[in-house]
């Protein structure tokens, strides 16, 4: 498969030629249509919202945008229990690299509560192989030296099938945001980490505690400890007011209402680990962390296209080995691959949105994406791995960084290439 | 005033010298206290929220975040008008570089209402000194080539005065977000400026349209039209459907609700060039630019320091120049200056968050920020601004952008120091 540039301002030039300067099917020249918003009703000016208190303390969005997260793979509905296990995120309306708090991903392993946690009576206790422990407040915790950094969390369920009706319910289940703490080693340091430490284990307020096992070489190296998200306080549903940020790692490493941090000997096994505990410890380490994956969000599974003509392919990309250092993307179903354009510098175990120009031409194909990260890890196909596990194709086991494929129908209609 | 870098891991380890391991003054042994949270009441475990069909589709901050903005300078309140013309962003809050968009500071020039904006009717025209005249649909605009880029807004209004009890009060009025949309020079591309077009106007669906002549310089360099605002749709108060963001000019450029865009062969005046019109159209221009500015938020005016002992100083630096190159702090009142470090790499016209570490003492004293950006361009102090337009030290005139000075009383606590 080779891999082809294709410049953005060429493919807009021969836009231009082909359309007498029109790029897209339907845009019209200015006085075939009404200059003013509000169509029909822009002689008299649109109609307006009046401003409430509550809008001005804390404003929302508009009545006309829809997008909502979605309890994730029929899991038990909110009328029944509550809040259910897992929510996923509308990918598919998702632009920048940012998700807005509101619609961030979230789970739970068991339970339908949320802890509700006043701030004031928190206290973060380090303790275990360290020469002092030491507790801290919330306000102890911002007193000290920050990091601001963005961040995905990608939940180790977080896997596409033959059933996933659009990219929500096939990648919904990871996020990306403005994550604001002290990090984990900054703390540890205050407290003296013993030379005998060689793992740590986290406890959150949550029913099910969300500890698991994790070597001291990651807290020492990038783990947060967050109470900022999306430049305000870190959401309930996201662990308010103080949570883990374990940068790369499954999502279910990042302990959210942490409490407590101990230093120990040895590999801990606890209620989360699912298929964690291996013979081997740098195995068990690396199988900890996320690999390279990417998936189109725009054109995706249950959007429809208007027509043929131009459209920038978007998506996102990340990796739990670092940062993204290429996305290709298909257009032909893997005949040829061209490189995509960042939109803004990658950062380290962080989204990457990434663009691509293309030129439809009406007739039905499928749109693929593969990134690289910058360690050199390239997100395989399904076939790749199912060889590598010795399975059928369809059990593909999670975590599921395989490349997703999108078909096109000659309709416009937007289809899982996996069904 | 000489510079003094002060090394952050030195001073936390005179901070330990000093205190025994503790660099706080309050944080305690963890055999004192109770290490889990929710106090007293830890032993039966936290109270719970119990999400509902609201809370999984979009989620809420906690009830323990307060955090509102608020009318800025004693304008209309909102139970008399409906919409205050400005509100500021709760900046002593603030963490990070984003400003969530429900505390995104918004200002009108006139009106108490919002346009309530279907973004299936809504147009943006393009006109006057162009090729091609052309009008975009929502859909049409989503298909182009998007950008996705931090920047700051900020209100020409923006003005520090002795009156401001808190930083919310005296530098609320600029915030900072994620904005994705089109370039507004590919837009242009497709309409083919004219070579006698040197100007650009743009009108909104508000009742004051918000137009304001433009250089067309700018509109072929960085203004976005921006559908997305911190990865979903902008917000009705910052301009849904669709806005200028135009990155470094007062916030009065950056058209809400823009429905049409003109090419013009000259400056041209309109109800918003509050003092614009020069003589000359150059000085006209760069009127426009925010200079480089930046204000501490932690601590900041109507905050408690709760003893003395370690803190890192927080806070934000921006200008309409470009990316911040430096910022320096004073803790002392100007004697001497440190350098503060970044959190994260400054982005171009973005709010830089900035941390200095502090050993505060217990005695009285002053905080200063002053920040240079990447022009070299650095922010002033009252007083030399005061001297270059030959008025009082009291009437500085906006967008004032000088040194904002902290007062730290011996009791902790921090009032304004223009008072």
């Amino acid at each position: 498969m080779g891999s082809k540039r294709l410049d953005r301002r060429e493919l807009l030039k021969q836009g231009a030629a082909l359309a007498g300067g029109l790029t897209l099917g339907a845009v019209a020249p200015a006085s075939a249509q009404t200059p003013a918003s509000g169509g029909p009703a822009a002689a008299s000016g649109p109609t307006m919202i009046r401003a409430n208190k509550e809008l001005i303390a804390y404003g929302d969005r508009s009545r006309f945008v829809t997008s909502v997260r979605i309890p994730h793979g029929g899991r038990p509905s909110p009328d029944a229990f509550g809040l259910t296990f897992h929510v996923a995120t509308p990918l598919q309306d998702s632009v920048g690299v940012i998700t807005p708090s509101s619609l961030h991903y979230t789970a739970t392993t068991r339970g339908s509560f949320l802890p509700d946690i006043d701030p004031r009576e928190h206290r973060l206790m380090i303790h275990g192989l360290v020469d002092r422990p030491l507790t801290f407040t919330m306000e102890d915790l911002k007193r000290l030296p920050s990091v601001t950094r963005l961040h995905f969390i990608e939940c180790a369920g977080n896997q596409s099938t033959p059933k996933a009706k659009t990219v929500q319910e096939s990648h919904g289940l990871t996020s990306c945001a403005e994550w604001t703490g002290v990090l984990l080693s900054t703390l540890l340091k205050e407290c003296g980490v013993k030379g005998s430490a060689t793992w740590f284990v986290a406890e959150g307020a949550e029913e099910v505690k969300g500890a698991s096992s994790m070597p001291v070489a990651k807290a020492m190296d990038d783990v947060i400890v967050a109470y900022g998200m999306n430049g305000e306080a870190v959401r309930p549903q996201n662990g308010f007011p103080l949570r883990l940020m374990v940068p790369g790692f499954e999502g279910i490493f990042s302990t959210k209402y942490v409490r407590r941090i101990k230093l120990v000997d040895r590999y801990y096994m606890n209620y989360n680990d699912y298929g964690h505990l291996r013979n081997d410890e740098k195995e068990t380490i690396l199988g900890y962390q996320v690999g390279p994956k990417s998936v189109i969000t725009y054109p995706s599974a249950g959007q429809q296209l208007p027509g043929k003509g131009f459209y920038e392919i978007s998506g996102l990309a990340w990796s739990g080995g670092g940062a993204i250092r290429r996305v290709e993307v298909s257009t032909d179903d893997g005949k040829h691959w061209m490189d995509a354009q960042f939109k803004g510098t990658p950062q380290r175990m962080a989204h990457t949105r990434f663009g691509c120009p293309w030129n439809w031409d009406g007739k039905e194909t499928v749109l693929l994406s593969r990134c690289t990260d910058e360690l050199g890890a390239v997100q395989p196909t399904r076939a790749q791995v199912a060889k590598f596990f010795n399975v059928p194709v369809g059990d593909v086991p999670g975590l599921d960084n395989t490349i997703q494929p999108w078909r096109i129908a000659s309709d416009g209609s937007v289809l899982n290439g996996l069904a």
